[in-house]
């Protein structure tokens, strides 16, 4: 199944896309994310809207989002960085979370504002200590495109930790759908991608993550609870801006393509805050 | 005045402290962090039960809780590091909050738990690229007493980013009360400090602070945009843990004393997640 949220006259709906392609939206406001009540009142769904008719609004909005950096090891020796031994974590703020299709704000006195397409992991189940893949798994409600907007030199230049860089407002296009996993026969077997202008310059699959789904979820499940709604973002395979010769950021008017198989497509147009 | 959340057989309450030191909870649930329409609302608050009487929560839900590292020249000391050009940043996820006297858990595997009391700076209006000293005051609806309690194994040794070890369930008390921006004359000049069984560890003010309360306000406004309801912890002076020598780390049936004037008291109990 998948699960949307879109902007309608009546505000803001939960809403799944039927078989056919179309955007059903669900009687009632948005609720807090629930995967089974979702899927309940999903199956109710009848008829839809075309799918370009609707303007998509992110599918939830996550309780936090935990990033893994450099789970590539093309990303990791791109910036001239070591594939790290164990997962590298840091956070995104659920206020820069944007529809599949929203602008992206470059913000004041950016110089090096970049992209990462990435597998997001959508949590179904509170996950605490886990002890295994397959209970982790279990823990998992769907995955989502999600794309980690960073700025190089807000994240890497202005002393300290990476999240200064990852917090701008607009830094995190999310959807335009949630896959749920049993629609997912593998999750490291996900070919995405990401065009800037039509540029190919990510193109990868998450057979090439360093930790896979389970393990992160399992490991994460280790420092923090996982609640139903939060989302992880599992990192970015080489080709970002800054690891370009010489590196390319993103400038005002510039269009990215950002996609996943089965995850469907983000288009994001970038503009100054 | 001064903000507060109780547990209630009703559920959570906002309340206000009155005059006479006592907790007056305020008819319907409680709402999202809007300073003017709880002053407004804890105006008509007749009489209160005894502040010794309540549970308490914490004061309000932050939306993001934005910590500021190393800003004391002597905590910055103790771990060798030098004084930062300018404010590190890193992420507490709201889901860590608890009330002042709620219990904190120490993490399975945990080594090196570990207490920073600071000076919380609670958000009243959205901030974004603010350009003066007086604007960014203008944003703080108040202050509130917050223990960024942290794992120095996880945080410092387990690669990478320190979010790692700030995350764990219960490892952001807050409260007891948030007091207004208008009762404090300057925030600058606040006393605050934590005994862990009895033993005076840290003790110091926001004077010794590397970069003050509007300053960073204002500058972290040029990397996030800051909502009302969002929380700035601003750093902790020297006395943790991992600074005493030799180290001391917390253990399970350990009391934790933390305060500031004017910001009351949390009392802590240690226990093992």
């Amino acid at each position: 199944m998948k699960f949307l949220r879109v902007h309608t006259d009546e505000g803001l709906r939960d809403a799944v896309l039927t078989e056919d392609g179309r955007v059903a939206t669900l009687p009632g406001g948005p609720e807090a994310f629930d995967p089974a009540r979702l899927r309940e009142r999903g199956a109710a769904a009848l008829e839809g809207v075309a799918f370009q008719d609707v303007r998509l609004a992110a599918p939830l909005s996550p309780g936090k989002i935990v990033c893994v950096g450099l789970n590539y090891a093309d990303h990791a020796a791109e910036g001239g960085q070591e594939a790290p031994p164990e997962p590298i974590l840091f956070m995104k703020a659920p206020d820069t979370v944007v529809g599949a299709n929203d602008d992206v704000l470059i913000p004041r006195g950016s110089e090096k504002t970049d992209w990462e397409v990435e597998l997001g992991v959508v949590i179904g189940r509170t996950a605490s200590y886990l002890e295994t893949d397959e209970e982790a798994l279990e823990h998992v409600a769907g995955y989502v495109l999600v794309n980690d907007v960073s700025e190089r030199h807000f994240q890497l230049e202005r002393g300290g930790q990476w999240d200064k860089g990852k917090n701008a407002p607009t830094f995190c296009p999310i959807g335009p759908w949630i896959l749920t996993a049993d629609e997912v026969a593998d999750p490291q077997a996900i070919k995405l991608g990401l065009d800037v202008n039509g540029d190919v310059l990510q193109e990868s699959s998450t057979a090439e993550m360093i930790f896979g789904v389970a393990y992160l979820v399992r490991y994460i499940s280790q420092f923090m609870t996982l609640y139903p709604g939060d989302v992880i973002s599992t990192g970015t395979p080489a080709g970002v801006g800054a690891g370009q010769k010489p590196p390319r950021y993103l400038k005002e008017g510039d269009l990215l393509r950002v996609w996943a198989d089965g995850l469907g497509e983000q288009h994001t147009r970038l503009t100054s805050a």
